[in-house]
């Protein structure tokens, strides 16, 4: 489908019952991704600091970028992502994801 | 407040009223922002594209860079800005904005 990379938006906001150490569990196992999943060429996250207040409530955001709309389509269903999906999960609040295939303006 | 470069993340829903042509319209106001305001280092944008169903509705994704906190401080207020937000916000069913320091794992 795609031709060029595919950047990988995710957005979080933990469930009331996390506390710091919690999240910074479900931060390390998704950064522990990148090791375990060779599709995942490019990741960064942090935590929201905008000033708008335009976030509904999500407070992290992460950002992988794949080699192609091929490389998403193998992540996806990876055991690794899998599992990891299964410990998260129950910790959100809220989740979203957005695909796209950047065109660079600037 | 922040070090490094931030990463100001911008998701889209139009309302149902935007025709093609309106949404077109829309994205070139943002395009054209990069060439008018010095503070976005980095721009880049697309339509989504996820496979998941985790977009929330949201159709349109819009990363600009800013060199530092102090960057993002003068792009929000900054009249070309507020020009654009005032034209786009009438199409707009959703917006969200979360702003991160990225920590870059691979």
């Amino acid at each position: 489908m795609a031709n060029g990379p595919v950047k990988h938006v995710v957005l979080f906001k933990f469930k009331d019952h996390c506390d710091e150490a919690l999240v910074n569990e479900m931060i390390e196992g998704y950064k522990a991704l990148p090791g375990k999943i060779e599709h995942m060429k490019h990741f960064e996250y942090g935590a929201d600091m905008s000033i708008e207040n335009l976030h509904q409530g999500f407070t992290h955001c992460f950002i992988t970028t794949f080699a192609d709309s091929e490389g998403r389509d193998a992540y996806i269903p990876h055991q690794a992502h899998k599992d990891y999906v299964e410990v998260l999960f129950p910790n959100l609040d809220k989740v979203l994801v957005i695909d796209f295939v950047p065109t660079v303006v600037k």
